[in-house]
C-alpha cells in the first residue's frame, strides 16, 4: 500500500461548530479529490490556541463533539484520519491529546503530548503549558498499511531522542500536529522535520494551522512532508490549504542501506534507552 | 575569554610541503590579521583525500613533519590550533586524527575518527574507510579559555548521539574538520550543522577544503560555524577562505534558558548513556 498524505493546513477562526465542519469538509476533499489515504489535522484544530480557552473547550474522549466529528468523517470518507489536537478532558485532568481514527470510525490510537511546552523568549514568545496541562505517558503508534507511524504534538519535536526511540520501535513515519508561533518557526520548524527525518531516516510530517494574524498565537504555517533523506517532499504557504504528498516507501531501505548510520552507531560509546511503559 | 574562531578553507593540492606552508601562511594571517585565537583546519587537510594515497601519506604523532609544523605554527603564532586530520600511523595502524595544538606548541588532544564513513550511493559517492583506517575509541575534549570543546571529524556528525554526549560532557562547541562531496554536502552539511547546534544547544563548526573541480573527492566547500539557537553565524563559498566567527559565549545561557529542553527531557520514557572509556 502507498501512503498519500494530506496535510489539511487548517484556518481555526470562529465557533466550534463551524471550525468542525470546515475540517470535516476538507477530509472530504483530500479524500474525494486529493485521493489521500492519511490525512492529518493540527494541533488544536478545534479552537484557535489559547491558554484562556483551553478549559472551557475542553471534551472527553470519544464523547465528545470533537471525537463524534472525526470518527463520522473517517467512516463516511473511508480515510485514517490524524485528528491533530484538542484538549481532553479525562479524571479531572486536562490534556493536549491526538486522536486517531480508523477508516470505520473506531479510535485507533490517542497520543497525549509528552513534552509540555514552557518556553519564555522574552518580547517574542511565552507559554507554560504545564500550568494547564498534564503531561503524556507514553509513546503511540498505530498501523497504516504495513506502515508503523509514531506520533508527536508540537513540542515533542524539539526531542530528537523520542524521536529516535519510535525508530528503534519499528516506525517509518512521523506525525506531529503542531503549533508554533511565527519566530521559532522561522528559526526551527523546518530544520527539525529535516533533522528528525534525516538522523532517523524516516519521513516525518508536521501539520499546522494556517496563519491568522489576529489569533493570540500567530502560526506559522508552512507545513511539510520531509523524505527519509532529509529533503522536503512537499510544504505549503501561510493559508489554509491541504499539502499532499506521496510516501514512497522504496525510499526507505534504500536511504537506510546507502547511508547506514543505524548499523554504524557505536553502542559501545553511547546508547539510548528507550523505556516503554 | 571570548572565543573568535577561524575556519581555514583550504585549498589542498600539490606536494605535501606546499600545502603545509600554505596552511601556516593562513594560519598566520587567521592569527595575526583577523585576530582569531582558535583556528580550524580541514579534515585530510595535508593531502587530497584519496584513498589511494593514505597510506603513503601517513605519519606517526608527534614525530612527523605534519605535527611538527602545526606545533610551530601553534606557538609561533600563539594560538590553538584545530589541526584537521591527517592519516596517522600507529603501531602498524592507520587512523584519520585530528590534533589539537596549544599556544606553547603542545598537542592538547588527538581525536581518532571514532565513525568510519562507509558509504555506497550508486552512481555519487562510494568510500569504504573501514577497508584502510582503524576507528578511534573515545571521546575527545580539549579546554580554550573557559570552554570546553568536543571533536569529530566527517562522518562522526551523522551520529547525534555523539554530540548528544558532548553535550553531557560539559561541552559548549562542537568542531568537526571534515571533506564532504557535493552530493551529500548540498543535502546534508549545513542541515546536520544546524541540527547538533540546535538539538544541543551548542556552538557547532565544520571545516571544508576549498572545492577543488579535479580532485578525486570534490569537497562541498562551504565550512560554517552555527550558533546554539541553530542559526548560522558566519559560511564560506567554495572556495579558499577563512571564514571568522565571534563566538558570544552568553547566547548559550540564554538559548539554554529560554527554550529549556534539556530539562525537559523525559528520562522516565528515553534516556542517552553516555560511556567514557
Amino acid at each position: 500500500m502507498v501512503i498519500k498524505i494530506a496535510l489539511i493546513q487548517l484556518k481555526i477562526s470562529g465557533p466550534k461548530e463551524k471550525i468542525l465542519k470546515n475540517a470535516v469538509d476538507l477530509i472530504r476533499i483530500a479524500k474525494k479529490e486529493k485521493f489521500a489515504n492519511l490525512v492529518v489535522l493540527p494541533e488544536s484544530f478545534n479552537c484557535p490556541y489559547n491558554e484562556a480557552d483551553f478549559e472551557a473547550n475542553a471534551e472527553e474522549i470519544p464523547a465528545g463533539m470533537t471525537s463524534q466529528a472525526l470518527s463520522q468523517a473517517a467512516s463516511d470518507f473511508g480515510v485514517h484520519i490524524v485528528g491533530g489536537s484538542f484538549v481532553e478532558l479525562c479524571d479531572g485532568k486536562l490534556y493536549n491529546t491526538c486522536t486517531v481514527w480508523g477508516p470505520d470510525g473506531a479510535l485507533v490510537a490517542k497520543h497525549r503530548k509528552v513534552h509540555l511546552c514552557d518556553t519564555k523568549i522574552p518580547g517574542k514568545l511565552e507559554i507554560k503549558e504545564s500550568k494547564v496541562f498534564t503531561r503524556g505517558e507514553s509513546y503511540t503508534t498505530f498501523q497504516v498499511g504495513e506502515t508503523q507511524v509514531g506520533l508527536g504534538v508540537c513540542w515533542d519535536m524539539r526531542f530528537p531522542e523520542f524521536a529516535a526511540a519510535y525508530r528503534k520501535l519499528g516506525c517509518d513515519l512521523l506525525i506531529y500536529p503542531a503549533v508554533c508561533d511565527t519566530y521559532t518557526g522561522e528559526m526551527h520548524w523546518e530544520l527539525l522535520a529535516r533533522a528528525r527525518a534525516l538522523d532517523n531516516q524516516m519521513f516525518v510530517a508536521f501539520c499546522s494551522p494556517a496563519r491568522d494574524p489576529h489569533a493570540t498565537m500567530v502560526a506559522h504555517g508552512h507545513s511539510l512532508v520531509v523524505d527519509p533523506w532529509g529533503q522536503v517532499l512537499q510544504t505549503g504557504t501561510e493559508f489554509q490549504e491541504i499539502i499532499v504528498a506521496d510516501l514512497t516507501l522504496k525510499t526507505l531501505p534504500e536511504a537506510r542501506s546507502q547511508i547506514p548510520v543505524l548499523q554504524q552507531k557505536r553502542t559501545d560509546l553511547y546508547e539510548l534507552l528507550v523505556r516503554k511503559k
